[in-house]
């Protein structure tokens, strides 16, 4: 059911990731402009990231009706598939955020989508099942709903504590393609109301050449309450170092919903990485699609990991920091199982781990 | 010190892999004939696997001197270095094979290396510095070794259950390039003299294709005394599938030293993987090189994997496969943390974690 109220007027709040989950969404990839060789190495590594997220809790992969079969034949028998239209996979996204009140119920946001800038600078075009994807889950799943038909959000450019607290980054939440008509406060008002913080700390960028405008999820998130991490460098001419150096001052500073000075923990960055040759020709030429080059660096970050129930899963880039980034992840999360997967494929297609998956909070009633 | 007696008179034996390690040594990759684009990702990749096992046990890696410096900007600090000439990098084949007594004394054993077939089939000309490495080590580390001056054996050839027992293939210890002037029943007589085991188990094959003759450590190997894992497929249509019920026969029939029967674990391997024109490409052609040419099938397989203290170093090939391979280890070694790295790129040089690891079983005294 579509509700007219928020969550904040209802009692209803964003949890942290790492707290427990119901499950966890994804959406199968397919589309032959964003993902290489119509999609055969993403599919394979949607593959293994699901059934690797299915060892500790159920996951739902939503599927166009063409791609059914093939992702029943690919997926294990623990991955629940619904059918369902999208034009991209990026559930993080294109997915409802979920909410939760004191009593256990869990409920969706389906926030406007216009596939991250619209006609702007948006990424593809167009993206009509995916400004419906949130709505059709929700009501699928039987979870209550709010919605707001002219608020542009995606769920990766978000981070909250559970207690309190978001980060975003102004790059993306004050970019020209989502929100211009409305000011810095107004947009954090909306956040206020809808995932019911009381905090919104505000990093000026993401990660360089992140073409979602700077998403958070790629940058920096929770480990827990008064703990994040932070992507870095110590490349001072690397043009990364300045976004990650305004984080790290903007974090320095500032304070959370409890007044708590944060915890920060660098996590280093992979070398850049760079789009190929033959990965470029891999990918169709679309109109409307943001054309993926040779040569072109990859928004590539450890940071963009997803924490489920009982473990970490992390991306790897075949990158001598592959391991020391394992490690940090492993000392932050000491009671979970860390889990690297070589996602080089999610990356090209412009995102990762983070990106696409979707979790849903525990219910008590469920 | 070179000695002329044999382990077995000596009272020394090679203990199982998973028993307690003072350490691993390693060999850095540098040729161009062998690891495309000068062996740059192939030194990536190594250094994620010498800096993944230095997390669980001190890790030696050999260099030659041209690579030192190299190697040190690349390799964790808890890597030590040592500088000592060699032809290529697969430490389980032309570093010792280390032997341990009763009384906690580690020995090495200096093999005949001949590159896997000598000028019959061998894989590369010449290996001078290869065959010297092995001695070479021992005196360098301090470890007294036994010496083979006319006894062709590779350690990737051999796996032990530390309790008197060996499995080997046919195909490799029988080949034409080792050491055609023995008979089988001699060739067991060298085996149980050096590993001091007194069965031999003989599995007819290794994996389809494998260029070192269908080494064991490929397709099966032991997960403690009494159990082993091999490599397995479901599709009859494939060449591996014959290889690998042939080895579920034996396996199946044969007892251990001590009587047991064995319980065999099957992983499933990876679809084939093939050799890319790019890949093909960034191989410098070398006379006397064996080429690894566009189309080429590699002989994956999960069974190559490394066990170090409280640790299993896994492959990990971009497959669907690759989740349930680390699960089914997971559930194998539950007392350890099971870590699948991205190794295409040990794969496209011939081998994988195991062949280019070697372990140094735990001594009393050092």
């Amino acid at each position: 059911m579509k509700l007219l109220s928020n969550p904040q007027s209802d009692g209803f709040y964003m949890p942290g990731e790492y707290e427990p989950h119901q499950g966890t969404v994804m959406i199968w990839p397919q589309r032959p402009d964003i993902w290489r060789n119509r999609a055969k190495e993403a599919q394979e590594v949607f593959t293994v990231v699901a059934n690797t997220i299915a060892e500790h809790e159920p996951v739902t992969m939503l599927v166009n009706h063409d791609m059914y079969d093939r992702a029943q034949r690919m997926l294990s028998d623990r991955v629940q598939m619904i059918p369902i239209a999208n034009n991209d996979a990026w559930c993080r996204d294109i997915g409802p955020t979920y909410v939760r009140n004191s009593g256990g119920i869990v409920r969706g946001i389906d926030w406007k989508f216009n596939a991250w800038g619209g006609t702007k600078d948006g990424l593809y075009y167009p993206w009509e099942e995916d400004s419906r994807l949130a709505k059709n889950l929700c009501e699928q799943q039987k979870f209550d709903y709010y919605s707001l038909e002219e608020f542009v959000l995606e769920g990766g450019s978000i981070h909250v504590d559970g207690e309190g607290t978001a980060i975003v980054t102004k790059e993306c939440l004050l970019s020209k393609g989502r929100n211009p008509q409305l000011k810095k406060e107004e947009i954090e008002g909306v956040l206020k109301s809808y995932l019911n913080v009381s905090k919104v700390i505000w990093l000026e960028y993401g990660i360089f050449q992140d073409e979602t405008n700077g998403h958070v999820d790629n940058i920096c998130c929770f480990v827990k309450p008064g703990v994040v991490v932070l992507s870095w460098t110590e490349d001072s001419k690397d043009p990364q170092y300045e976004r990650s150096l305004s984080g790290y001052e903007i974090l320095s500073t500032e304070r959370d919903a409890k007044g708590r000075k944060l915890t920060i923990h660098k996590l280093h960055l992979p070398k850049p990485q760079y789009i190929s040759k033959e990965e470029s020709e891999g990918i169709v030429k679309a109109e409307g699609t943001k054309q993926r080059k040779e040569g072109d660096r990859m928004a590539a970050s450890y940071v963009n990991y997803y924490v489920c129930n009982g473990a970490v899963i992390m991306p790897g880039f075949h990158d001598p920091m592959d391991q020391p980034a394992r490690v940090k992840l492993k000392e932050l999360y000491p009671d979970r199982e860390v889990i690297q997967i070589y996602t080089r494929e999610i990356l090209l297609g412009g995102g990762n781990i983070h990106c696409i998956t979707q979790q849903i909070p525990n219910s008590n009633e469920r």
